[in-house]
């Protein structure tokens, strides 16, 4: 459980953040918070995910040594705060959404194997760090959960992360399965975006079962 | 802080994940979900528990290096998924999770006094690693959480969690301790089930303290 | 990310979980919950920030070496059972949990930079500290989150954290650094409830905007 971080490709790194620190502020914007929340929320979508990653793995969360992090994250709660909201389309916010997700678990996976976890583990570590920021957005908020939609959203997360871990296992270089899992999570993602993909929801209820 | 693991029973471990991860599942299915939420809502529920206690004490958690947690909780998701909610008597799986939460926190206590942490926040390991994975759930899913309900539920887990502490304490061998905390733990809850059991509420207002 | 924890009063941090606690302890009595639940209020308001800054930092959580700060918790549930809520005051509570939120804060930032964190995120750790144990208290009891009330609260613990990290980067004592940080966050605080003072809210909208 030690050594060898992937050397990730800082800009994905930070471009992933920004983004989903982005969706944080402007859902803060849209609920009419102050500055202060809105950057609050900012932090914890941008580097919820990541965090718990780390902390389960047990090393220390990853924006505590990253001298980009915060800043990026203060930056893009700047962003949600003077740029109106009606010039944030909503479709645009959500296809940057889908490439944080898919990014971001590719690489948590990643992250999660070169750490010495085991591959299903990994595997669900980049979901989590697909995931885990917006669901914890959203908890705050008050707002139902991006868990709960039923679009292809988890689903989306949990195929870059499978082909990220699945491609390294296989000897790929690291660019290569984590550019390949990405672009394979974001086709999915906006698949479900633009034909409005969901998965088939449970119904193996009958009447006699509400209670 | 270190070493000195111990040999926990694997079945039992297992088999207290499943059952944890299998009402997680199920209360996802009621809510008509997907099946990939359904499996999300399995693994925060089976390991989140003893995941927030790990990462109290600062080890890794322990479904990263464990080969048994990953396919136990897809399974519980898929028996979730394929059976029809109406074989699952809802009295059933009330007994299971009384299992599971009296097992959890004898052995939430255990794992944290093997690690070196002090008897007293031991024991509050213990209840967190009973109760805390039903607790993310029920937030996730935005239902009122098992903490709000008034039957005996956090006090079952304390029960476990006191007597297995004491009795290692007190130099019992490991099997024992164990056994005779998660028996008396699960008498408890199964009690407070059978005979609806409930905790006084606190009761000191008047009119006057409405605000 | 080694050693050198601060040396911090030892009775502020006391002083500090054991005000927390009580807010969370009594939040679970106006919801009429049984003692147990209480006391776990008590112990998630109390400990929450620190743990959340521990785990993230990649320290054993606090309270698991502390011989205080279980029976602080502890005696905080009981406080709050006993005595009737009528006599506690909402206002005197309130500037109660100012004094706690300004010098958690403060406390945060400090162990932060002691443990090798770099300034930036060690202030957001000071926030984390002063502010998660009130919000994970908020979402676990169903009400509207601290976060999204309009009074200063994130900002007065901002403006401690940023304070005792700039005095201790410029080299002044640890006592005088947490000293004057804590009085300051308190004072903002402390007008914010006096003066109802509230951050601007984000109004950018307009009606074209609602969907």
């Amino acid at each position: 459980m030690t050594s060898a971080l992937p050397v990730l490709p800082p800009l994905l790194d930070v471009a992933g953040t920004a983004v989903f620190a982005l969706t944080g502020a402007l859902l803060a914007a849209r609920l009419r918070q102050s500055f202060v929340t809105v950057a609050f929320f900012a932090l914890v979508t941008g580097v919820g995910g990541g965090s718990v990653r780390d902390v389960l793995i047990g090393v220390p969360a990853f924006w505590l040594t990253s001298p980009w992090v915060a800043p990026v994250v203060f930056t893009a709660a700047m962003l949600a705060w003077f740029m109106p909201v009606r010039i944030w389309p909503a479709l645009l916010l959500e296809w940057a959404d889908a490439a944080g997700l898919a990014a971001f678990s590719a690489l948590g996976a990643a992250k999660a194997l070169a750490l010495g976890v085991a591959p299903l583990p990994a595997i669900v570590l980049g979901v989590v760090t697909g995931c885990v920021g917006g669901i914890i957005r959203d908890v705050l908020a008050g707002v139902p959960s991006i868990l709960m939609r039923p679009e292809l959203y988890v689903t989306a997360a949990a195929l870059s992360a499978t082909l990220c871990a699945g491609a390294l296992i296989a000897g790929l270089p690291q660019s290569a399965a984590l550019g390949m899992a990405a672009i394979a999570g974001f086709a999915l993602r906006g698949a479900a975006i633009w034909w409005k993909i969901e998965l088939p929801a449970y119904s193996r209820f009958d009447a006699t079962d509400k209670h």
